[in-house]
């Protein structure tokens, strides 16, 4: 577990030191700070602090009626919570969905290469995007004391981050953003709207989506940005036109197919990962429908990959190893107690043979 | 560090108890292993268990001759070397050249999932193949207190590996092999020779060899099984066939270029990785060359890319997953104290249409 939390959980239970009221159990730091109006961290900096490091943390007077709580209530704080607060372990544990995908194991790069130069170990481990491996896997990494933790396989919405939030736990994400938590990601909307403005440009007017996980910001918002765009443009992108599924070739090949049966073939197919488009380059070429000339197609990340197929593929690049090193940067300035906001990286158009006309 | 080799390493270096010869410094298990004729470990074990205990190890002259050594030379085990010996973290580090390479991806997928299965925690990192990156990396991991470690790594003949075997501690190799050290790899010759009999039937007769990085077995095996089978059908592949290169796409790409300069066009090309094959793919295209008309190409490893090219690539389909859980299932065993023996897993040809004649 983070050092901090650790601390303030312990140091929250605290030690009764008084004699007064002693059948409720032990006078807490909670206790302090609704007696004297302020937030737990308040009181628990002041009373951890000097004098002169106190200031920074509240007036003059707050400081005093603080100390007055905290001595007429008899709270004596816990030992060994405070040399817990200081300690750090240098570990920062990293969970995503799995390494096997490429974009998630160079992001993984960025994160290994910004820790080693701050003398930082990580921890990596797949959920594969399994909601009770990334609780089981989550504990596994605060049992063994990492600082803080970076999730590159958040669910939208997902209350688990919430709850670890609460907890005191810090984290940035990576790659995928939820809710207000900190990360460090591509601006997808911006992707998908690259994407739709250069099928619109090129003739394109009937865009099919493999959107990927419907979970995943990544997926999302880059198909919200094709919507936008094309709406935008005038033209209404139909439901039935948007299809989940994996990120990766057999998803791509999946989620094709799935699109061809339901309606009928678009004249181009944006998938929201390199490896879906490979998948989806598969399917067509078994149904001997030409690319580009029947189907244009788009893939996302611009992976070693995409430049050296037999028709390369036109694609978005997206700076992953960057966003790790963001991701690892604002996670360490938070532990720092530093102010931080989240990181949106520019996407990038490259154009290939893939959506010629 | 392992438990059991920083528990011998301590102890060997023991603590000076007696009075004898001041000036050499402290009594080791080494010197009374040298006296007695037997080996540290033994000593180790007598001195460290009951009576009854230590018959497993030794008969009761040898046991008798070893205390009477032990009392004589006065000396005294470290006490905090035998706490530490009966400790496990729980803990397995894993180092591979980079988790961006699918193959070692999928490879550490089986890792953890074998020790997540027992109980195990564990902690990759990319050494890049960089040496030094291995040797801080690893002692890194062992200043986590990992109770052993596998790598993925492996430079052929690299002292390194020797010196981690003599300080004791435990280790297996996945996916690359390493002198006698214990691994868990595919069957490369083997894999090779399917190669060059599928090649030859089809009717090649000149294979260039994308043979991957010099160090690492796995292009070094497959490339000589390739040769072999060849040199049985009476066909010698000169040295300018065989280029060593990236086994990434880029790397496939750069080998490619250097190996048409070098000799003229092949009339096949194997590559020791499917990304690689992309990259040979790719300067193929580039140069108006056709495959499989042309020129036929081979990969390795069958990853799920290879079936969706659009000409599907003809491959080894290699047991990464199986390879992975066979790599942790190993050290587990030898840090039960169990005899081991390397595994080769068996490779299987998969025939697509880039070989098609």
């Amino acid at each position: 577990m983070s050092a901090q939390p650790v601390a303030q959980a312990a140091e929250a239970r605290g030690t009764f030191g008084g004699d007064m009221d002693k059948g409720s159990g032990p006078v807490t730091l909670r206790m302090i700070a609704d007696e004297v109006g302020v937030n737990v961290s308040t009181v628990s900096r002041v009373i951890n602090s000097s004098d002169k490091e106190a200031r920074r943390w509240a007036s003059s007077d707050m400081i005093d009626r603080i100390r007055t709580v905290v001595a007429a209530r008899g709270y004596q704080r816990n030992p060994h919570a405070a040399s817990l607060r200081t300690r750090r372990s240098g570990l920062v544990g990293v969970l995503v969905p799995r390494l096997q995908d490429f974009v998630l194991a160079t992001v993984y790069e960025g994160i290994e290469e910004a820790a080693t130069e701050q003398g930082i170990s990580t921890f990596v481990t797949n959920s594969l995007d399994r909601p009770e491996n990334q609780a089981s896997r989550t504990e596994l990494m605060l049992s063994r004391r990492v600082d803080g933790l970076i999730f590159g396989d958040a669910h939208t919405g997902d209350p688990f981050l919430d709850t670890l939030a609460k907890r005191g736990i810090k984290f940035t994400l990576v790659s995928r953003r939820s809710g207000d938590h900190i990360s460090a990601t591509c601006d997808d909307i911006m992707g998908g709207r690259l994407v739709a403005e250069h099928l619109l440009a090129t003739g394109r007017r009937d865009i099919g989506i493999l959107s990927g996980r419907d979970y995943a910001s990544t997926g999302n918002d880059r198909t919200a940005g094709v919507v936008q765009a094309c709406l935008e443009a005038g033209i209404r992108i139909r439901p039935e036109r948007i299809v989940h599924g994996g990120f990766d070739a057999p998803g791509g090949r999946q989620a094709t197919e799935r699109l061809l049966v339901q309606g009928g073939c678009p004249d181009a197919i944006f998938a929201t990962n390199d490896f879906a488009a490979i998948g989806a380059m598969g399917v067509l070429r078994d149904r001997g429908i030409t690319v580009p000339d029947d189907v244009a197609i788009v893939g996302y990340n611009d992976t070693p990959l995409a430049a050296e197929l037999s028709i390369p593929l036109t694609t978005i690049h997206s700076p992953m190893h960057e966003m790790g090193r963001a991701g690892l940067n604002l996670l360490l300035a938070m532990l720092r107690g530093e102010p931080v906001e989240s990181v949106r990286l520019a996407p990038e158009l490259i154009v290939r043979a893939s959506t010629a006309s």
